[in-house]
C-alpha cells in the first residue's frame, strides 16, 4: 500500500536524491513536454529517458524550443516539495503500485501522480472506465449513477475524469455503494477542475483516489484532456460510454481503449436524443457492446480480467479484494482468538455500525468467523475462505 | 397486376373449375389444417398436395382426426364464393404475384388469400417488414411512425400485422406518406381483428393490401398469430423490431426472419424502459443489427435486397418501382405527343392537385417530360430515365 515518499527518507541532502537518475528524468520529462507528445516518445524510444534529456539540454533534440527553455529552470527539487505539499505520491513502471495496464497504452505515461489511501494498482485490477457527455441529460445521469452503483456492489473500482455529467455521476454513484473510485486529472493533482467539484474531489480523495501525468500545478488545457482519456482508457479493462454525441470526447476515450486492447461497451438511450447519437454509431458499427445494466458490464470486463488479462500476477488472496475499510477491519481481527466486535472496531478505527456491516461481509466472504468471545478471522485454507466475488446478494 | 377472377370466367359449371387439382389441394389444406403444422408439411414433401388430401379421405395421414373431419365437410365452391364476395384473390406459387420471397420460410404457406389493387409481388420487393410491442410506449409509436414515414417516403412498402402499439404507428406512418403498407393477417381476410382497426383496414386496403394464409371466416387465434409472423417475415428482406419486451411475440417474427435468411434490425430506447429489453437483447447478442432511423434501415434492407436476393428476376424497369397512384398517372401519358394535365387526370382518374403532384415526381424520375401542349412520358433509355430511388429529395 505505501510508496517511497520524498521527504524526510531521502538519502542525499535533496529530497530528490531518492531517486535514480531515470527517475529523475521522468519527472522532468513530464514537465518539459505535453503529455501524449509524439515527438518525445519517438526520442525516447531512439535515446532513452536519460540520454534523452541530454539530448535537449545540449540543444540537438526534436522535441523543440518550449522543452529547452523548460528545462533551463527544470528544478526536481521543487517539483518534489510541490508532490509532498499537494500530498501526492509519484509512481513510476515498475513500483508495485504502478497499474502495469498504464503501459499497454500506446504513449505510456513518463510516471504518474497519485493521492489517496488505496494501492492504485490493486484498486484498479477490477475495474471499468465509466466516461460519457458533459452535457448529459437526466436519463444519462441516472444511468451513470446506477451504473456506478451497481459496479461498485460488485467490486469494481469505477475510474473517470470528473468531469461535470456522467463522470460525477458515476464517481457518485461508486461512492454512495461505499465503493472505491478514481479520477484521472487532466490538471495537476493539486488543482481542482471544475472548482464546483471540490467537494467531489474531496470524496473521491477519502474513498479511492486522483491521479494526473501532469505535474502539480499544470493548468486543465484543451489537448491535456485529450492526452489524459488514454490513462483512462488504459486503467482498466474496459470503457463504458454512457450518452455520447457523435464528436464527444468521450468517444476519443473508447478509441483509446479499443487501441489498447481493452473491451468498449456503450449505453443505448432514445434514438431522438443527441446525447445518445455517439453511442449508437458505436454499438451499430460494431465498435462498441450494447450493454443495459452493470451486471452486464460486470460479465464482460470481469470476464476480460481473468481470461484475457495481458499481464500475470501472482495468485489472488481473497483479502486483495476488500474495500479499504473491510480491510482495515479484516486487518484488526486477530488469527487465533476471538475478541468482541467492540475491540475490533477500536483497533480498526472505524465505529460499530461500520464493524459490523463489514464483519458480516467478511463472514460471508470467508475472511471472518465467530467465536467464543466475539470475532477472529476464519482459518486459511478453510472451505469458507472464498473469494468476495462469491458473496451471495 | 390481375390474377385469375375465381367467378363468371370459370370455365367449368363450378367455380373452382378454374383450378388446377393441386391448386384446389392447396385451398383444401389450408382450411383442413391449421398454418404451419409440422405433421402436415411432413406428409406434403412425402405425398405432395394432391396424394396427401387423399390421404387423408384414406384416414390414413398422420394429421389427425380434426383435418378428417373438416375434409368430410370441405366445399371448395364455398370457398371461393367466400373469397369472392371479400373482393379477395388466391394466390398460388409459381402465379405471377406470388412473392417468391415466401418460398424461403421453412413451412410456405399453401396459397395466400389477398385483398387490394397493388401487386403483392411487386409492392415486397423494395420492403421492410416492422414488428413490435402492442403495449408500446408514445417513444416507440413515435419511433415507428417517423420510421414507416421515413421508409415510405423512399419508396419502401411496410409490411407489418396491423395490431394495437407499434404495428399500426408504422402502418399509419407509410399511409401518411402516400406510402403502400401491407397487413398480414392471423385471421381470414374478411374479418377484422382488432375491431377498433376498422378505419384502419380500410386504409391499408385503399393504398396497399391485406394479405392472409388463412380462409375468409378463420378466427384470430392465438397460434396463428405465431404462424402469421412467418409470413410478415418472409415477405421482405428485412425486419426491424420497435420495442419488444423480453418474450414479446414480434421477437417470434424477427426468429422467423433470421430463420429464412433475412436482416433483422432492432431500435434502441432507454434502458430504463421494459419495452425495450427485448431489443436490447437482441442488439446485445448479435442477432439484430441497432439502427436509429429510416435512412440506416434503407441502407441496410436496400443493399440486401440488392446483393443477396435469393431470387433473380428479370432487370427492373424504373416505372415498376411507382406508387399506385404515380402508376395510373404514368400509365395515362402519352408516348408521343403531350397533352394538358387535366386530360392526363381524367384518363387517370385521380384528381387535378394529384396528377400535378404524380407529375412532378415522375418528371424528376425521368419517366415524364414536359412538351409542347403539357406532359409526356420520357424517352425510355434517355439520360433522364434514371430509378424512382434517385429522386432527390
Amino acid at each position: 500500500m505505501t510508496t517511497p515518499a520524498f521527504g524526510g527518507d531521502a538519502t542525499s541532502g535533496t529530497v530528490s536524491g531518492a531517486l535514480d537518475a531515470e527517475r529523475r528524468a521522468r519527472v522532468a520529462w513530464s514537465r518539459l513536454v505535453e503529455p501524449a507528445d509524439e515527438d518525445a516518445y519517438q526520442l525516447l524510444t531512439t535515446d532513452g529517458y536519460v540520454d534523452g534529456l541530454a539530448r535537449i539540454r545540449q540543444g540537438s533534440s526534436s522535441v523543440g524550443r518550449a522543452a529547452e527553455a523548460r528545462l533551463a529552470t527544470f528544478d526536481l527539487d521543487r517539483e518534489l516539495r510541490a508532490t509532498d505539499a499537494a500530498g501526492a505520491r509519484i509512481l513510476f513502471p515498475g513500483d508495485p503500485e504502478w497499474p502495469v495496464g498504464l503501459d499497454d497504452v500506446t504513449m505510456p505515461p513518463h510516471c504518474i501522480w497519485v493521492r489517496g489511501d488505496v494501492d492504485l494498482s490493486q484498486v484498479t485490477e477490477r475495474s471499468a472506465s465509466v466516461v460519457g457527455a458533459r452535457a448529459a441529460t437526466p436519463y444519462g445521469e441516472h444511468v451513470a449513477t446506477e451504473l456506478g452503483y451497481g459496479l461498485a456492489e460488485k467490486g469494481f473500482t469505477i475510474i473517470s475524469g470528473a468531469a461535470f455529467g456522467i463522470d460525477a455521476a458515476a464517481h457518485r454513484g461508486a461512492l454512495a455503494a461505499d465503493g472505491v473510485t478514481v479520477a484521472a486529472l487532466a490538471c495537476g493533482i493539486d488543482r481542482v477542475y471544475p472548482a464546483a467539484h471540490r467537494a467531489l474531489f474531496e470524496e473521491i480523495l477519502e474513498f479511492g483516489a486522483l491521479v494526473s501525468e501532469v505535474p502539480p500545478g499544470s493548468a486543465p488545457l484543451r489537448h491535456r484532456f485529450l492526452a489524459r482519456n488514454r490513462i483512462i482508457a488504459a486503467l482498466s479493462p474496459g470503457t463504458v460510454v454512457v450518452e455520447a454525441g457523435l464528436r464527444s470526447g468521450s468517444l476519443n476515450t473508447a478509441r483509446w481503449a479499443a487501441d489498447c486492447g481493452r473491451l468498449v461497451a456503450a449505453f443505448p438511450g432514445p434514438v431522438t436524443s443527441a446525447a445518445s447519437a455517439g453511442t449508437h454509431d458505436w454499438i451499430r458499427s460494431h465498435q462498441a457492446e450494447l450493454v443495459t445494466d452493470a451486471a452486464e458490464v460486470a460479465e464482460l470486463f470481469g470476464d476480460l480480467g481473468d481470461d484475457l488479462a495481458p499481464h500475470q500476477r501472482g495468485p489472488e488472496r481473497p483479502e486483495d479484494r476488500l474495500r479499504p475499510r473491510e480491510r482495515l477491519v479484516w486487518e484488526a481481527l486477530p488469527q487465533h482468538q476471538s475478541v468482541p466486535s467492540t475491540n475490533v472496531a477500536r483497533t480498526a478505527g472505524v465505529s460499530q455500525t461500520e464493524v459490523m456491516r463489514a464483519l458480516g461481509r467478511l463472514e460471508l466472504a470467508g475472511l471472518a468467523q465467530r467465536g467464543g468471545r466475539g470475532w477472529l478471522r476464519a482459518e486459511p485454507g478453510s472451505d469458507r475462505a472464498r473469494g468476495v466475488g462469491d458473496v451471495p446478494k
